[in-house]
């Protein structure tokens, strides 16, 4: 494929608003440092936002959407359910879907793994280490076998998802708890890839490394030209070929 | 365990009283066939149905369910969005769910997987194989290696579910289909099986080979005494051992 | 990747040596049809068959091979144990793997499975229909939703692999039976993809949707640039960051 | 269910003979422990070990056995190949088995595998906690979310294992390593139980959450009575009912 794949970056942008420090982390905010890691890796990038009319998420811009990133976390509850339907609507058809850290609770990933998907959680300035479980996933490409993040809020186990089809990554948190970090599935035609790291206090989303993990997981989740399924009342075969 | 596993039967229960060929076929109801295979199975049944006050499961009933079976097919829309979400709640916490034939659109189920669940189906009083894929699964106890239902509705792939963890049955419809009939999930601490036959208009549910099958499935579903698993702020380990 | 992925196609290359009414099917044996095909998807494509010294199978040219597909039928046993070896060690490296129709009880399909893999088979010019169940698969890009055979060689469950890890097609056989015939697998950095048709009788292999499915299976299966992992005694982290 | 499912305890027994320090923590040996353990939860049990003839496991005795545990670290090589083949059979045939700590490079489970089962090791008297990732699975019964583990060998990411059918533990150790540590597969119509603890300096085997574990488990990969399946050249359905 000649044509570049194309990513819509969400975010909901309002810690980046609200709290000067976190603001001073992301200047541009979560979306603007996540779009930035995809445009460096060839991707027709652009952003969306809770803010923007239909959170930047019309019909016409998700008809446009390869694969959308989800960042959220203080305003799931602000998604609009028509939005929500909308998005799990393009992803059974297809789109690609890349759910990051905290929204491990948004509305769209919670529709589509049907689960509450809670978790343990602890914000503790702690080191966090990301395995590799399936090195030769192209998740995987050009990572080395451990990614050390020196700063990471703690996710723990038992996360109520679940099971991934693939598990791609397992993080260890100096605390004491372990992760599933890295999960891909399907639904419908889409896919969907849960990546675990960037809490909003820390520069996460700036590294080269999560930023390529991001890049290939967009890559994966890409849709493909497959084939249009019947669904409904059909008539037999008709004719058995002999 | 001594105690027998407590079922609730529910039916939706609209074809046998509107249409008297259903009724013929079914006297005392889908509800009444399915219950009558498990009372001979040795567990300890009841049923509940549509029209009953909250649908027949009310808080008190559910939580004395440990495995819940649905049937249901033209009024998955009456089903209360209030009911779905304590089954889906008690599901989560471990209340095994069997989903039979067109329950696969219940709003139940459709909440669970997170997808349409749609299929391709056909009602040409075809006969339908179903092949064991899993020979050492407890859902398989004491069935032979295909089960033959001489007349049956066909329903046929691509059907819009998550890849099942464990995929047991796969059926043959004669007029060129083939179907994922038993397929294990879990989701939270609950087991949930779909089983694909059972139209209304057929005797499915009185046949031996049938009712051994979702005898298997109560067992395999059963709650077991699993961990309390805590979520939200946690501590670090207190003391690292050493 | 600008490099054109480097496939080998071997062969056994015996009924078409053996027999005149496959060597009229087959006039350039199953590889050169098998690699005509892959030619025209724009791989780097040789060939290797059982008579050639070390199978065509030296160290040398594993080692500039992407992904091997592999089709034996009536002298698995003559396949050396040290090339079964050879080509193991490269498939946990990260080659990939197709493994074609009668080549399910190969000496290396069967050393990577860990199963026997025997099945149920028939040959009696029956009508096989292969259909797509994850049609976002990359395996499924450019196919319809099913694929007609008119004559191949009947395959039938239970089947005795692994549950593949994905599930990419079930085929329907006239006869009754039914067989997962398109099953995904990862075996140390390897991908594995057993596809089902080609009876050396029937002319499978030149259709262009079964050269299809082959060219998308080498794409998948091609190894990534992943992270070589560490083996062995290891020192726990030297600073644990904080 | 009224019969005792009956095991046998298998062990390698050699560190135990030649290294008093082992033969203190494991005066009956590592077998004995595990044995005394699953007597306890009313299993009928029996121990074999590698320096009896046939290695305490004749085709009688396989015969006899539902669910085989297996421990060996330092004379894996010197188990037969015969032996192996007959344990291989008899798992595909639907013999369970628990594969205990050091095994993981044993040539029975390799053999099932179809990889190496490589992986990183440390022996640093670190702590190990045990995370359960499936609260209603079966092994789970009687567990709390986590079995912490004062002293043990470390074992690290990336295993060489094919990913687990299901995953149920994940193991955190203090120096900064994650490791799938309870690993559920299928192979023919055996059950397969990889379970992490066990290093012979410690006396891990004696606990009652550990045993209890193993308990779970050999309850879980007791075979059925399940079909028997054709294999090779069958006719089509002799006749398609209608």
């Amino acid at each position: 494929m000649s044509k570049a794949i194309r990513v819509t970056v969400w975010n909901e942008a309002r810690h980046e608003k609200l709290d000067p420090a976190i603001a001073a982390v992301y200047p541009e905010g979560i979306h603007g440092a996540i779009a930035e890691g995809l445009v460096g890796h060839g991707f027709q990038v652009k952003t969306a936002t809770l803010d923007e009319p239909e959170h930047g998420l019309s019909v016409a811009v998700l008809a446009e959407t390869d694969v959308l990133t989800w960042w959220g976390h203080m305003a799931h509850h602000e998604v609009s359910d028509e939005v929500v339907e909308r998005v799990h609507a393009r992803v059974l058809e297809g789109m690609g879907l890349i759910v990051l850290h905290s929204a491990h609770v948004s509305k769209i990933f919670k529709r589509l793994m049907g689960t509450t998907c809670e978790l343990k959680w602890r914000v503790a300035n702690e080191n966090e280490r990301i395995w590799i479980i399936e090195p030769g996933h192209p998740i995987c490409e050009g990572i080395n076998e451990y990614i050390d993040l020196p700063h990471e809020e703690m996710y723990g186990e038992f996360v109520d998802i679940p099971a991934p089809e693939t598990l791609v990554f397992i993080s260890w948190f100096k605390g004491g708890e372990v992760f599933r970090s890295g999960c891909c599935y399907r639904r419908g035609r889409g896919k969907i890839f849960y990546f675990r790291p960037g809490h909003e206090s820390y520069p996460t989303y700036y590294r080269s490394d999560i930023r390529k993990v991001i890049a290939n997981a967009v890559r994966w989740a890409a849709p493909i030209n497959g084939p249009t399924t019947t669904l409904g009342n059909v008539k037999p075969i008709e004719k058995l070929i002999d």
